[in-house]
């Protein structure tokens, strides 16, 4: 390469923002303008997707937002970000100890889900007969991943309150337009045919129906698992700060008073100096 | 203490969500009767200060989220994440390299613009004239903390874009009534006493004007830090994945055919064994 | 500034690294000739410092670093080491949220002390009385930060029973010249002061005695958190393993059939629309 | 389960660690006993293996640890330590968001090439013929993973200055038998056979020669990647605190003259409301 300047600015270029001074822009917006007429959800579309959603869109971006910013301590994410607080370091941090383990086992559904419908809806059979199609793919997945779908079931809740809410806010926005209503039919002939195989309901979860969303809405897989991030960073933030104020030093996961269970080797000398 | 499982609960104990099975409420309201009717906006509010806000409150949050998304790759939290993400990691953990760097000194302006506003606001002098209570606190500040008054003046931007729409969305809020406009005043108030002392205009940035909305709002100080996060985990975001579409491996922070400038001791032999 | 490369070599200048196609040198010396003859402890001591140690002053460098890998899953860091390693994440991953938690609280005690035992040192009564240098710093302490002394008492040991020992080899190399000894002098001291005041023994703990051993070897205050972290990373990374192999998804900080107690208000009704 | 206070010891079991008041014992053995007998290497082995090493073993561990500790401001994991220390957050935050990108790319050749030598040794063909084994082992390789093989070749270095050194080392421990040396002989076979298939040198690196040590001493190769994050743990603190004394705030990845090529849409003004 010839020119160090040159190489410098290519190698960090993006087409997210431009600036100079006195000037930002957005994909080619400027700020001074988006702002008061770009919502928060507008905004995180446009950023990841390079043009502005329709209101209606933003709208149910919006709502899968909304639906997923907390699942209570128990969750490891939660409980990281309240012991953190009590550690000595920044808000900042706690959320970031915390957001750092929403990886493949706690942050990765919506995106398997996603990747499961995307297959689904690209299935050769999916044109004649959804049913055939959600079955050949369900089949891909029990053998090629492993026994669970992601986005399906939940050990806690017999039926997740957010999944049925949601997908009737998808089919709001199918009857008007906004979205095909595709993913939403993919979503429940899953549920029909893990209900036909196991004889029992295995209901969509909070995972299964914002991705359903996301892939109505256009995002790639990946992005469903970012998407949740932000989502979730809000329950993170609320419990940090009200731990925060409930004050603690060091909280540790269970009370002072009780220990770990050890059950290594019993008390024993230093082995002899060889 | 007595009861384990009391103590348990009790150590854990929160005021942001209620679980049983088939149930989830945040500070009381069924996840599903928020679905539809709450805004990502109204949930953060509701998550962080108890109660749901009002619709226009809800709107000016949303803007202050929406205004500070990105600053582009020069920022060290945007630079991370690009570069994590070409580290063979997942989005959530680029996301929490950068996020993790939004410190007192990256993120930490809002919080100390919003500290500074509101010890204007409670100096005794404010009631008889807001040009005493900036003054002093200003001289405060300066005495007590260090040079640079966070929230005003910008090294790259000589106006920065974003201050005076943010500044026009809180006035036209005051004239509905939504909020008092105070802190708005005390921003302004704060420009021209600096200018007066300078001779020369120091306006208000981002973090100035995001935390005239935040005090406004009646967030407490530190959430201006945690808003800031979530706000800027959006760019975070959208820069990890723009990478990752890009692609690269281990991508370094100049182009690689470039190394840094070696000013340690020359090349030499190991000491003599002591 | 006018060259671009220039600037940017000199933009990542550095003293501890140098390097060409086919040579590193670390402070000068090659690496294939401190392979095998600088030991792990040597090498650590050479990058933050800029000078290879002798082996004494490695040795008890090294003996800081070993005695403080670990102390058990009620330590936050512990627990969350634990926690994300159960979330489909990488090991360094899980490493990374543990270590960020050492802030001031979880990892600042030894930093802490450190700063004290300088103070001491550079109190103007010390040449003629450490009783009184000691009784100084500890007021000033008490009066400028807050009532607990960093490094001395600890809330479940009565007696640390790393401290002791590391003392004793502090005195074994003051006795050898490898080190002064002023500063085990200096701890010795703050603990009988401690004793004078409140008529019970508050020991030196893990924190001070470590801080000691830091001190005497000349290391500046904000490298013993530094080092702590180097330290506890192996426990982290112990814990992590361990869990790694106990299997499990998504560990929770108590078992599951627990939730919390909540206790925010009460299941309520959305309010009215404005 | 029936009893809480079980239930709690029972999800934080350990063979790590046990503690008492007054006492703390690792895999059995008191930490007084530990310290000024087991070195920091020996204590890391300890930890995560279960039991002491003899000596030369820990030796071996130590080279392996020392060699590795840094490779300049170039790799994403130094510059993000640097950047992130002039950003307002502590040395141990700076460390996390720097050790949480040594993911699959950045810090996972070891691990790989630790499975690959264990495939390798679990050939059928491996006792008739080594040749044989490393050529099928390469061959499921190429196919199954990819084109690059872990632990060989190097952008930067022709060869890699650390990797003969190491091996060196090996052989001598072979020669004394700490070692069997198997995992020497493989390495060496996979570079030979990489020599006749492209027709020139491609030699093994850092990553190669721990690879070949951690092997050799038995660990899995998934602590491979753990052992590499302590010892680049090392380089990343040096980073932040060289980065600290020399100041600065908010460091971004280039000077700060230099900005990105912006190449998304050209300015454009908003689309009109829907």
């Amino acid at each position: 390469m010839s020119d160090p300047e040159d190489d410098m600015r290519e190698w960090w270029r993006s087409e997210i923002i431009e600036m100079e001074p006195g000037i930002i822009r957005y994909r080619g917006y400027a700020i001074e303008e988006l702002i008061g007429n770009a919502s928060f959800s507008q905004m995180i579309w446009l950023l990841l997707r390079g043009e502005l959603p329709g209101k209606a869109e933003a709208e149910l971006l919006d709502v899968a937002l909304m639906s997923a910013v907390d699942h209570g301590p128990q969750a490891p994410s939660i409980a990281i970000a309240r012991m953190a607080a009590t550690c000595g370091v920044g808000l900042n941090n706690a959320m970031a100890s915390a957001l750092n383990v929403l990886g493949d086992v706690h942050g990765g559904a919506g995106e398997q889900a996603v990747e499961l419908y995307l297959k689904i809806a690209a299935n050769p059979a999916f044109e004649q007969s959804i049913e055939a199609a959600v079955a050949e793919e369900i089949d891909n997945f029990l053998d090629s991943v492993g026994p669970y779908l992601p986005g399906f079931g939940h050990r806690f809740h017999p039926i997740d309150p957010r999944a049925p809410r949601l997908l009737e806010l998808v089919d709001l926005a199918a009857e008007r337009g906004t979205v095909s209503g595709h993913f939403a039919t993919i979503g429940r002939q899953i549920e029909a045919e893990l209900e036909k195989r196991k004889s029992k309901r295995i209901p969509m979860n909070i995972d299964g129906a914002t991705a359903v969303i996301y892939a109505e809405l256009g995002f790639p897989a990946a992005l469903a698992r970012g998407l949740f991030c932000l989502s979730r960073s809000v329950g993170i933030l609320a419990h940090a700060w009200e731990q925060t104020r409930q004050g603690g030093r060091n909280k540790g996961p269970i009370p002072r008073d009780y220990l770990w269970r050890y059950d290594g080797p019993e008390a024993r000398p230093l082995p002899p100096d060889e």
